[in-house]
């Protein structure tokens, strides 16, 4: 299959810093879109498979999975987009197609499995997929997105992977008028949590171990914002809420949030901790309750999530950073050392 | 308050037999029954309460929240029972009758807390509550279940906490025609789980441990037995339930089950095992699969039940036992040593 050689950010193995390398995306087929990546969001998750903490990264591995730009070119058969369109390609980038998920638009749970932006195996040039740390990227049209052109570009990038993990539970547990809805955390998901889950009409509730953040909650929309650390606060939110949103990446201790939703309420995680969770049996049984996780949307929802955002004018508070500040970027990240997502500009590439 | 000495089966500590011992049983008020226990089925929960497994054991402890018996005398404003009725008290004998909860006829989730037969507040006497392992019990009526003529009165004991157990949530998670249910577990819940799905129309499928219960699960009406420890068949059932109820009473691994629902599924938790349970983000995150729990059913549910098995002609398969086995029968069941309940003949108390 003919190639073309574009530069982008990555690395060769677990512990060593992102370096400028070149990688090779495949020329158009009839139905591809080429995007010229602006910007790319930096993701948590794009840290856990970095450093291989889920197991399986293949290197090397190139990032990325909050992609936005412009198109460049496309395939013959394409009739979604022209060039110069707006156009975004998050988490997904291909999947069967035929499996009753997709057949459902939850391409995310395809049963074939879904090959995701970066570290799957690539179907066209065999070893992995590259993400958007890198000048362009070439997809099937069916997994790019419109980019309302009403929307700050940059800080729209993080809505194509935070944005649709915490729209996608906010709308399948009914956020919404009359429904208070607790989130759990105040990173890249938790602040876009606060900002759709506002908009959904939803009375919310921020829980956050740091003491900083709670002025910030407000700042965000939150209704309340609760210090976790504070015993005497925490208990007062027992059968109190209609469902929690649980967006912390690392280990921590749910049983306390539990207790918090009223009788058939659950916690939905949607960070991926890497360590298992220890739940006690009588914080579920008792009040019929749920701890239930949720992975992104799938494309249609990716698509209606975006056009909700631009009706409310929702983008992510960002940091911008240019491509070589992004091992600093991703130390920073380690230590929750940003507010609330760093976004690479990616003309910053070619300097 | 005016009361009356019974006999009954008890312990003073947590790790001492149990034996025969008065208690007593409050005069009747305006609106309380007075039941002559015919039979009182021997529940899991009675072994862990006994043993100060979740802590909190007020001792002297009567155990027992399978009872059934005829009704002996009623208090003057009682109109939903006579004399001579057949009767049932499960394991709720008060709650608030004001809250959501009790109001939405949840009183299994009172908001003020749930008076349970044993081990809770008595209310009118202080200390504790006395179960059904003595001669008779006096409850309100609103907490009092008309028995169906049609069962067989000893073997439709365990009903009373293991079929509520279990048909609640098979009721919840819709088990029905075209669904297909997992069950895990073949002991006193598990087993009625098969008879109340199979009832209800669903496809069941039983997972155990034990190789000589894959056969029964059949003999019980299951449409498949899977042997758990046969890492190859449990692979087939990847993504092929619509939910899991989860009967295990003792730690167990519910990552494996996490993996079988479908898109939405559930794994549903009705037993009560002491420790934690360690769950891995991935198994609920991706499917957007939740573990959920359950516990018991409200008054109106448990005669709606009664009245299902008495349709359906559904009975425990039981053990019928004298009272003073009762320390044998509970180091069998510790050891799963039973098929499938235990049953006390209480006319054997006046031995």
């Amino acid at each position: 299959m003919e190639t073309k050689t574009v530069n982008a950010y990555g690395t060769e193995k677990a512990n060593a810093p992102l370096h400028s390398m070149n990688i090779q995306r495949r020329e158009l087929l009839p139905h591809d879109i080429e995007l010229e990546i602006h910007y790319c969001g930096i993701c948590h998750s794009d840290l856990h498979q970095i450093k291989n903490d889920f197991g399986g990264t293949m290197y090397p591995i190139v990032p990325g999975h909050e992609i936005v730009g412009r198109v460049t070119k496309v395939g013959k058969h394409v009739n979604k987009f022209k060039a110069g369109d707006l156009a975004a390609v998050g988490c997904i980038v291909d999947s069967c197609g035929k499996c009753e998920y997709c057949q459902d638009d939850l391409q995310q749970f395809c049963d074939e499995g879904v090959t995701y932006s970066f570290n799957s195996p690539d179907k066209y040039l065999g070893g992995a997929t590259f993400g958007g740390f890198s000048e362009s990227i070439v997809t099937d049209e069916k997994y790019v997105l419109h980019m309302p052109e009403t929307l700050d570009l940059a800080a729209a990038a993080p809505l194509l992977c935070a944005g649709i993990t915490v729209y996608s539970p906010l709308k399948n547990w009914q956020a919404g008028p009359g429904k208070k809805v607790g989130t759990l955390g105040i990173g890249g998901l938790g602040h876009l949590a606060i900002k759709i889950a506002k908009a959904m009409g939803a009375y919310v509730v921020v829980f956050t171990t740091s003491p900083s953040k709670v002025e910030d909650a407000k700042c965000l929309g939150a209704d309340e914002a609760v210090l976790s650390t504070d015993a005497e606060q925490m208990s007062k939110y027992a059968r109190s809420l209609h469902f929690i949103l649980d967006t912390v990446s690392t280990k921590h201790d749910v049983n306390t949030y539990l207790n918090m939703p009223r009788h058939d309420g659950s916690v939905v995680l949607v960070g991926l901790p890497p360590e298992p969770l220890s739940i006690g049996a009588f914080n579920v049984v008792v009040g019929r309750r749920s701890f239930s996780g949720s992975n992104i949307g799938g494309i249609a929802e990716t698509q209606e999530m975006l056009d909700f955002c631009a009706k409310h004018n929702i983008t992510a508070d960002i940091e911008l950073i240019n491509i070589q500040q992004i091992n600093e970027a991703f130390d920073r990240l380690e230590k929750g050392d940003v507010r609330y997502r760093f976004v690479i500009d990616m003309a910053s590439l070619k300097k």
